[in-house]
């Protein structure tokens, strides 16, 4: 079980994060690509503060929409998605290049992530994507209860997904993430991601807000790389995977 | 002899170039990279109609300035000059190997090509991402008097130069191109634009707009995709060149 | 009964339409406002050049979407639409002022446009945004069916409504215009379209394209600036509207 | 002796400043337009902030170059540079109108204002914007040794002109900021900015770096609105200010 981070979402004078403080503690960063964060020096360094750690780096694209941080849908033809997205990974992947290390695997950003969970015709456009321009990279997608589905597009497609789960997120009892919105969506408190984090990593489950268990197997967990409580989780989910027994806190 | 030509210089409604009528007469066309102009659906679909001609691909990467198409120079750091530089080289390669086409050399834009002429330290910058991010591609600079120098840098960073000159505008007897802003500068007749054309090609020699002869050593004469005369442009040289004797006007 | 026409949707390098052309022959230039298409030089010079032929001014303001040229809908809070709406309208109306004329209407452009044809909250919002920041001046919409609900949500925020119908669009029989998508939904022959014209000048009638007549009330008349019909169309619709009868063709 | 701030210049997801609790403590809000830093969403709720605290709002206009925050030099046009600054200060404007408050002054942000002061021309076609687009309101520029020059042009056009001096940054002899990249040209501690303050309010002198005093007159202080130090400095300087006799400390 790997930990995965969003990091590089500075753009030119403004910065957002802890990524020098957070990046010592994860396994994966998933770097923006300039697209809805990021600029090519913020994504270099980001490159580099990722190697100095030995931390393994994804693609983190996102809609075209600096404005909006990639959080709003875009409706995008078929080409144009898929153009989009090859352009930022392989943006990315020459810096890391250039940097001596690896790109190794993609995961959508923010409204382009949902989008990819909600509609099968934009995940197969990825899914080609990543044949045409990286069969060799994994894509990460949503832990979901129908998770079969999305294996078996990716699958046809030769394409690896690594399904992911969020420790600081509620889920409902149908395995869905419960809307930012309704109260109790969001955890802060160390104790409550702590223990969705052991449950996740030791049984492949998830408490819901209304109290029911339900199955969530995830190859990595998501954490927040900004927010006041993104270091200590860091290190938290760190000290639960690194003691091996998940129930170290 | 290898003619190459800006191409892929629209951005997303607005269109620059004639690049279908143009491509079938070029050897090597110049893929703008989404900063100074182009967009990742441009670029994708530039490259799949170089890949139907059969036409070499370059990147054409510039300063991120879409507004001023790239023609205004930047005051950048090391760091960020390299990053940018290799952010597109890097989209374009990826939009390439998509296709099953690679991407064979770097020819940077407008002013930033200025300034990589006229300012060492750009130049160096250039060569040494070059050197980390693509070191098996060549760099098309300018064909100038005094082209020992770049040769002996680019040597130094293990990198190839290929020297270009220009086959419609006026060189002045220190072998640099008459500005713009003078008359007589840019050659629209096909008569002129040949005769400039055979005399490269046949003796690597142009004649000044005071009619002195100069040595002018180049192994690829640009062409502008715009304008009115950009698709004869084209289809002469391209004649010139098949012909195989340079005069058959 | 005035020609309105999208005026001014070039970008630095890029050029759209024959402004100076069609100018001659409108009566209202809605002018691109920088967030979609337009530059601030752009918007100066089309501001000079219907000042030059004493052409009505109207802001044409769209979504912040330069590559999708505001042709794509964009989720915005009703604050996010307020500022973005008013924040176009007034650089213009300085711009204007500067050289001294005035600022007449406003028009939303493209997808901001159907949106608020749609969705009433958008309506709402726009028609709160003109109360606030300018009260006293039209706001451009669809001439429609319903026309009515339009017309009682401008008058309670005190705002007029000029309501625009279009000469080379078919119309289907709920008054809507046919899908771009729908073989003949676009007129090019300028006989379908000076008929559509004397149509809507005459009896405020439109033919639908099942052969239906219709009742389409409109102020204003709008035509495209780009295209290869443009000038035509413009001289056709200014040769109808000047000769007084509507039936010169 | 008014103190002015940089306002809204957070983007987007992006924020920067703390203006909400700088707001309180100052005369006068110079509020970035968007080109920049700043977009219509932040820009309309820091006209709010400053009009809830009463603090008089001036425009804040830069070069179009958001991922270098308006910091880097760009070669404009007379047109391109007039547009652009009509542009950015009618935007703020109307969005100023549009809750009930005026728009009171201008002052040029960043690698504009340094343009500015540095190139006769430049400040020439800023003058004459105002003279076009806003007669009314006065232009805030830097407070030199040799200000009769720049009063002298400003008288010409029409246009009033504030002086600003900076508590927070030495001087050299020549009247002259000391560069950023010079030890000792940025202070941080409240002791000398205060000290700084109070010669400037009561004397219209600073000590330079090298211990001479100079000359300085100025009818505005500027403090920056981010960094650690922008609170308690706001507060001092108000309550120097406040105080009448500026050695309050």
């Amino acid at each position: 079980m790997k930990i995965n981070c969003d990091m590089g979402e500075s753009f030119g004078h403004w910065t957002i994060g802890h990524d020098d403080q957070v990046m010592p503690f994860i396994d994966m960063a998933n770097i923006a690509c300039g697209m809805h964060a990021s600029d090519p020096t913020v994504m270099l360094e980001t490159v580099r503060l990722a190697k100095k750690h030995g931390v393994t780096i994804g693609a983190h694209p996102g809609y075209a929409d600096l404005q909006g941080f990639g959080r709003r849908p875009m409706p995008l033809s078929d080409t144009e998605l898929k153009a989009l997205f090859i352009y930022q990974v392989g943006a990315l992947k020459l810096l890391c290049e250039s940097e001596g290390v690896a790109l190794s695997y993609v995961k959508p950003h923010g409204a382009l992530y949902n989008t990819m969970m909600k509609d099968d015709k934009v995940f197969t456009t990825l899914l080609e994507a990543m044949q045409q321009a990286a069969p060799e990279l994994p894509l990460v997608v949503m832990a979901v209860p129908n998770h079969a589905k999305y294996q078996a597009a990716a699958d046809s497609c030769g394409i690896s997904v690594w399904f992911e789960a969020f420790v600081d997120r509620a889920y409902d009892e149908d395995g869905r993430l419960v809307a930012r919105s309704i109260p109790g969506s969001t955890y802060t408190d160390l104790e409550t991601i702590g223990a969705q984090a052991r449950s996740l990593i030791e049984f492949g489950q998830v408490t819901t807000l209304d109290g029911t268990t339900i199955e969530v197997h995830a190859d990595t967990l998501c954490i927040h790389g900004d927010g006041p409580a993104a270091v200590p989780t860091a290190r938290l989910l760190n000290d639960i995977l690194r003691s091996g027994k998940g129930n170290a806190l």
